[in-house]
């Protein structure tokens, strides 16, 4: 089993992270040592769920905090073994996100005593489908693990500036139907494809919405992402499938995003394939944190884990090293001064 | 090898040739057996090529017709053996086209002295892709067994009218182009489905051309038959392809179909991918036929064989018994009626 030394500068431990390979699904060696070196720490409480890790305090602190992230990793693109070069670690997954992993674990070992209780969660799974979920899964097997949270920092990467709350997702298919006929009597049928175009048209004409909340600007999304007609090269076709994929801001309830895309397509059949709610920033509830890590908040436009949290009825925020820009690319680096600063001002905050 | 007897009644041997299956590339049986019953009639000269056969007298008349129809069917869907009832032939093909094919055997073997040459055309693949196509290969390979001819019949199911010309087929794609960009941020992007709605608006909105030829009249036609757009469920599609089909009347050459159908789409990109001209209705070169065979004759919509003739310079027409909405399907019969129809009409023209 490969051994990790959370006493090592953050720079070694996450190359030593990047170099444990951990393509979703296959956590297990990771994990192993994760949990070796957290176990090792007598002040931490460390759990085991699947492939997760759970370690926590019990200090009997006024206040608790989660520091979260994942462990797995997108498939190797010839990004391995991890290197050092121009003030950034490179390799699979130092941006996403083994070095926030790398911040985290040396905060578990380096910070004893905070001021307030902690549970750091490392989990698996975060790359895939959400039913397998690592963080999900705690939620929904060790709901106890994760309670007692006042507030919950997920480290993936934001350029070492704050990210706050995140923006709902809502998927739905739009299907206009007509009747089949052959080409060579096309006037016989009624063409879907044809009268998709208001669809279309509709959403090139929408202007999504900009939502505001804690100062923050949310900016909606509505848009088609696919588009699927045809019978055969010789048939009308009888049936026009418009994809699409809703952006909308985490003050908007699973329900008002529903009303919302359906308002604007009366008369059309609509199929709600997926609907996730968001998170909501959450800045007055966690205090100091903001001020202490320095940068300017801004909105996350993405879905992320933080969703996960704010449906648990924790407060949370992403905050990590790496531009989020560069997640899931074959050249992903980290820079060692964002490793540095995201673990100095952690730890100042925790102090 | 099953013996078919040309002296039969019309409908027997059409139930003869329903009950030798000849699914596209699997007509050797029939094919031999069509061969060994003309090679049998002292007045005709027979050759094989592949599986299609062709019957020429050689009477030194000034004129010379082609008498044609495909062996070949679609695949069996449970309407295996014939079945005769109501008055009519059940079984696959025949009504496409085994009932055409019967008659004209029964023609081959009956009139040893027509007022003008004949040709008999039975061919294979006429059900698949073109380049199989039986009377293709006999006009490459063989080029001299079509030769001399003044016009042709081909029997395809016409309810035993006669169906003139047919309309050319073009099919192209039209390629609308984007900017991909994650749906979180979506206005980075140009999304390629949004713009496409003009390009199916204009189809929508387009009015095909209605063409007279002989009296007759060609309705055009101009519509997708396929649109294709997507990348992922979280991304903006750079591509949007919608793929239209045009029929188009026989005055109308290749090129001018083309230029058309571009004309349409400016500022597009627009791929044509076929383009098959169709074939005028030739009425006035085949003198007294029309009259003989009694029926107003109707402008054929769909592309038949008929344009392999036209390409070779020869007047053609579609006339043979059976309704041509029952081809294909399982329920498919050819009326008894139209059997003795076809057969006494074309009989009283070669005499």
């Amino acid at each position: 089993m490969t051994s990790l030394d959370l006493t090592a500068d953050v720079v070694d431990l996450t190359r030593a992270l990047v170099d444990l390979p951990s393509e979703s699904g296959g956590e297990a060696a990771i994990a192993d040592a994760v949990q070796a070196a957290l176990a090792a720490l007598p002040h931490l409480t460390v759990e085991r769920v699947g492939n997760s890790v759970v370690a926590r305090t019990a200090l009997g602190r006024p206040r608790r905090a989660v520091i979260a992230g994942h462990l797995d990793t997108v498939p190797a693109a010839g990004n391995l073994p991890s290197r050092l070069a121009d003030d950034r670690v490179h390799g699979l997954g130092a941006c996403d996100m083994k070095g926030g992993v790398a911040v985290a674990l040396r905060l578990a070992a380096t910070v004893p005593d905070p001021a307030l209780d902690l549970t750091y969660v490392f989990y698996e799974c975060e790359e895939v489908v959400g039913e397998r979920n690592g963080l999900g899964r705690i939620a929904a097997e060790r709901p106890g693990l994760l309670e007692q949270a006042d507030l919950a920092i997920l480290m993936e990467p934001s350029d070492a500036g704050v990210e706050a709350g995140c923006q709902g997702i809502l998927s739905a298919d739009i299907v206009v139907r007509g009747e089949r006929a052959h080409t060579a009597r096309a006037w016989k049928g009624v063409n879907a494809a044809h009268k998709a175009a208001r669809v279309l048209q509709r959403l090139d004409d929408h202007t999504p919405e900009r939502v505001v909340i804690d100062g923050l600007e949310y900016r909606e999304g509505l848009g088609a992402v696919a588009v699927r007609a045809g019978v055969a090269g010789n048939v009308v076709p009888d049936e026009c499938v418009v994809t699409v994929n809703s952006r909308f801001a985490p003050s908007r309830s699973a329900e008002e995003a529903e009303a919302y895309v359906r308002g604007l397509f009366p008369g059309y059949e609509v199929w709600v394939t997926e609907v996730v709610p968001g998170a909501l920033p959450g800045l007055e509830q966690v205090g100091d944190l903001v001020a202490v890590l320095g940068a300017e908040p801004r909105p996350k436009l993405g879905w992320t884990d933080v969703a996960r949290f704010a449906a648990l009825g924790v407060p949370a925020l992403n905050y990590g090293p790496g531009d989020p820009s560069l997640a899931h690319t074959a050249g992903e680096y980290v820079p060692v001064a964002q490793l540095r600063e995201c673990e100095d001002r952690l730890r100042k905050w925790l102090l």
